[in-house]
């Protein structure tokens, strides 16, 4: 059980520290002020420029895709990562990815955000050499965005067999039908490609009828219906879209992996990306609470500082130990990775995606109320940071079926069948 | 101990829920289109034209400022109240509230809204003949609305004797400066007059320093800053505004009760006007509770319906609890109240302003995980509810404040001096 | 909704209150040593002299048997209740059993303890004229007690149709075999008879196949195998017996209201009892928080009382309002079982099932840490109190239970069938 | 961070396993059994003879004195300690408390059980060379106890400067006065010298005014005045004792370290002792979590094992969930400790101290509740381990003292003085 990143990795996070300091955060405000009043003219769906240009400087620096995993990256650390150098551990990568989670621009500008990372480790792992090519490439240089659709509006999609979305393969064509909503990303003009998930073959072994698709954006029948707001919140650049895909036809060759492979897939995609959620919302809690810290010294109320009043101290001491013992949660997440791989972590995997979001949501809450009705306000990044921590108790699966998942190996232990 | 409405408060509350059910539900989801549509135009600001239709046949049907107070509603009852008939008790009116919390537009609509009611209660308890004529008058009516500034952006509101605007009489004008937020109503075209408060004698005592004083919008010196949002939400059509007073000058006659009067107005306002929120607050998250059955009886997934996986049937039985033992509470300081005003309930009502939106808010998370991430958009009315429930866990006073008020009471009983 | 206790129970509550003043604390303390000092000697099961003493007090007083329900007391309540008056509604008892639930003696004292109580009602309600006369009557008179034998060791008892015990008719003898635990009241000498709850008709309806039976103490085939331990309290003079049946035969004119009538009598017991125990609880809850601020104001740390620290104070504000909301809850059951009888509150008395325990073990454990160590000792009452409050979290029914019943009932509402 | 131990503490790991499964699990039931007995003619205070035998098979196997820690043991570790190898350190020796702790009797068979392991450590690192000889190496060797006196009942020993216990040098003499309790080790007759805290020097600086002295039992002016309970559990065969001490004198070589010291011995006493506490709860949490789930698989009610009804699996999960994050906070801790000793883990240390007694309590009341009424008595070693949880929410300063200390350091880092 060995948490330390190696020195590159440490070296690495040293260096991602001090680009933020130095290049995000001093920008920050002017950008929320921008994307406000670009907002306020509808127009907020045109990414402001300065986004490229922290990428630039990001790119120039050599933090670039460090998210690129140490088994899979081969050629592309090479051409598209940092320094030149290989791949991350997920031990090594989670201290960058929580400090990336303090700023809502950073994972964009360093080439690290969802689903994007995700999408990326599918076609490393599993696309073919034309896919890769074709769309793995541009991702990596950060010129196209993708989207991953999945969920469905009709259905409880924590069940993933309840889809209704189809992939049909007719010839040398796979037929595409069905509506995905919470597609993340759809709404930035650079998203060129989306990864679809839908039925194939429904008389197939259960986990075996599905498969994964990249249709391009631009395919006919394929139309962004609306973009969704997650409690009054648009998450501009990206973006969640609700897409319709109407007799959409692309070449069977868009098939990952081929056909009925798309459980088998999303299993070996989700572990380090719940990873990578879970530390970037660490990096927010950790925010939230040096907000709270601060803002409890600064201001008073009944001739005290705020945080020396009630039960404030507390919830100051309550909030450090819920931090610090779900990273170690993460962290151990990260390493039985690294050592064996997804099915040596499947419990894990589950408990941080219970484990995180809940305490990262109860910190901020704690953070707002310390701030009055500012933390509630766009004036602060708390409102925005508990929507996000509030989301990821549904997304990737709600927080009901991961406990459901725990429960199953933990008994399992004692012979439970299921 | 008797929580019954009288047999006319029984007959009004269920002409409210018939005229809830035949005019207002059927055409929420209109007007939340139509505001949804309006606010992608930038001008959400203007009220949507079924509003003042429905005002109107609520009038038609005499289900109009029920919110009048049995003790104070004298001859306005007879004016503008239902049926001219006079004013209801704080228990009477509880079960009304409760049904208007249900609608995001209902208590507009029936002219019973915050903080119209609060406003219009002062007048009514301390306002001049001429105060009332000019302002209460047209509130009852329907024709203007008003806003309540009193927190600040730059001090801890949470003690109000931190207030740094200031109230100075000069001469027969009364000179007001300072900036205000959260000062709810301030969107709406139709809001003609602010109730101030504001440092009037610093070397009075205490609580004899502040005063309240009328400021019509228009007055030269007053500026609307912005209008903040809370949690991504703009709460159209009120909207909650950030306020400048720049050497704004009125009348001397324009201080309500006169100089000093500000605290002991705001401990006579405050009691049923929580009594209020909270049964609205109770209304939402029984529609929550609704809302988690019906969608959890109706969806389904691993082939039951979603209700009976893992422990959502204990989390609706929670809620039942949660949300029953709740409105007792409030019953009950409605009650207090009615047989002995204010001083009777003081531990009461800050009880409730505890207990409620801790309760709602959980509540309504419950249903919006239930909901998955419809839950989370604006296709449901969870997102807004929750939010609305986690505002009032800071507005009227910080929970925190209002432990501490019921834990000086509680400790009093043995002698504690503070 | 009207829960204000008649004039004469109004009175009773006070002279019940004046009577725990001036008869029962004064010597609880000496109680409480003598029965320690009986324990470390090996004879604590002989009830000491002194509850005699205070039974002949109270009944003096005319404070005894309150418990005898108005609908059911008829003659009995001129006989053997107080003042020769009738018996009291649920309401108006209500705040009679919180007062003697502050008291580990005072509810034996008033002749108002359980089983007894519920043993008592199933005989007034269920009970031949021979059985009343038998063992009703000498119950009344305080000369006797009872035990009620229900769950079993082998079995989750939760769930009643488990029950392995039977009680075969056999001729004009019913046959009785099984063991049973957690009978409480078996320890004490004057235990003379047990309701025995058995199998009777393995093949009639689920709910007609039980037959509740009196069974004398002495009968040949019983015997008490030993007394249990609640969390290392043994609760004398009662106790909870585990207790074996072998081939015991009593004449079938024992079978109390007929064969298989067990689950209906079994309905109809409960809910007066579970108001009953939720009150008490209600009493020890505000007895622990009424201990919780005198020794918080009382004894300093780091030069503050200690009530003063951290969040003490909330904490305090916290139990008050819990303490509150539940009694209002069990209140609300009271009347609605006044009003419309058991199957009128269904819901409302699994809901205090769950909420009240819950409340009590909380609001114990606050007041055991004011405390310090000595808040685990038994030199204050808060250890027996929150021993008490947690096994009511599964007496007469574990919490998940509870909460099934109150979803079951609230997803009924819209058309679930179970 | 690297939390792995070394391999021979892995090896020793396995060792204590295995002589747990062995030779201590087989004899527990009928210890406890013999204990009850025991109990029931008065006679628990005398140690039952297997637990001599077992510890004679511990040391025979190597298993002694494991928690001698690296950077103190020196010789003694060669003479007492295990396979004459040198001592382990925090995170070698955390997985084999954690193993003892699911056992009420494996820490006294491995002479690892406290207070004697801190005594120890106290006489090992501030002892002389005559302190050690004469009460340290019998200590180690197993011969005698020893209890820690610091606690007093008449102030709020949470600040340990309320202390009213003197130690007052009289020429080459110390004379002791003032009463202590829970003083555990005390009931045990091997007890045979007491740690004690007094005020030495009221003038001195805050930190510098204590001594610790030790004081054999048999000395004139000590009295052991009883045994006191924790929730109605004596914890034979050590006790916890209260002590008077009356005009007591030893020699001045008694006080270790020197007058004034005994701030500055507690400070490195309680560091490593925390984590050993902490362990064994996560044991015993890890036990009561796997009775849980045997239990809820074995046992069925309403047609299907109870593990399976309402929200019980999602129980199962929070459990491991809060059992995992709990034991990676201390391992976390050990590693801190480890690396840059006490100062460098003032917050783990504090952290932990809260984390782990709440998460053990909540684990096995969930698990008492599975168990139904059983799961209060003395059948199962779950209503014994929540207490032992329960009692280390206030044993070694409450958890409000620890989240103070928690939150200071974290205030601290912004500049807050305290």
């Amino acid at each position: 059980m060995d948490f330390s990143p190696s020195p590159r990795a440490a070296d690495l996070t040293e260096r991602v520290r001090a680009f933020l300091a130095e290049e995000v955060e001093p920008v920050e405000p002017q950008y929320h002020a921008g994307l406000a009043a670009a907002r306020a003219r509808g127009e907020s769906w045109t990414p402001l420029p300065v986004l490229e240009e922290l990428k630039a400087k990001a790119r120039e620096r050599g933090l670039w895709n460090l998210f690129l995993p140490k088994e899979h990256a081969g050629e592309y650390a090479a051409r598209f990562g940092t320094d030149g150098g290989e791949g991350l551990t997920n031990v090594d990568y989670a201290p960058i990815a929580e400090l990336t989670g303090r700023s809502a621009i950073a994972p964009l500008v360093l080439n690290c955000n969802a689903p994007d990372t995700g999408n990326m480790e599918v076609l490393l792992r599993y696309g073919s050499e034309q896919q890769r090519k074709d769309w793995l490439e541009p991702l990596l240089d950060g010129k196209i965005r993708s989207a991953f659709t999945m969920t469905e509006p009709f259905v409880a999609s924590s069940d993933a067999t309840n889809m209704e979305a189809t992939a049909v393969v007719d010839g040398d064509e796979v037929v595409i039908n069905g509506r995905k909503w919470w597609s993340t990303g759809v709404g930035h003009p650079d998203c060129k490609i989306f990864v679809f998930m839908g039925l194939t073959d429904p008389d197939a072994d259960r986990h075996r009828r599905h498969s994964m698709v990249l249709v391009p954006r631009d395919t006919p029948g394929v139309k962004i219906e609306r973009l969704l707001d997650t409690m009054g919140i648009h998450d501009e650049p990206l973006g969640h879209g609700e897409v319709s895909f109407t007799d959409v036809r692309v070449p069977v060759s868009n098939i990952i992996s081929g056909p009925g492979e798309a459980f088998a897939i999303a299993q070996g995609r989700l572990g380090p990306g719940r990873v990578h959620h879970c530390m970037r919302l660490i990096g927010l809690a950790e925010l939230a609470l040096e907000m709270a810290c601060k803002r409890g010294l600064e201001r008073t109320a009944f001739g005290k500082p705020i945080i020396n009043l009630g039960g404030n101290r507390e919830r100051i001491a309550d909030a450090r130990i819920a931090i610090d013992s779900a990273r170690l949660l993460v962290l151990n997440t990260a390493w039985k990775l690294d050592v064996g791989g997804p099915i040596n972590a499947l419990s894990e995997v589950s408990q941080i995606k219970v484990a995180v979001p809940n305490m990262a949501q109860q910190v901020i809450d704690m953070a707002m109320q310390i701030h009055g009705g500012g933390g509630l306000s766009s004036d602060f990044p708390l409102a925005a940071a508990w929507t996000g921590a509030r989301a990821l108790r549904l997304a990737d699966g709600p927080d009901e079926v991961h406990r459901g998942v725990v429960a199953r190996l933990e008994l399992g232990k004692y012979g439970a069948k299921r």
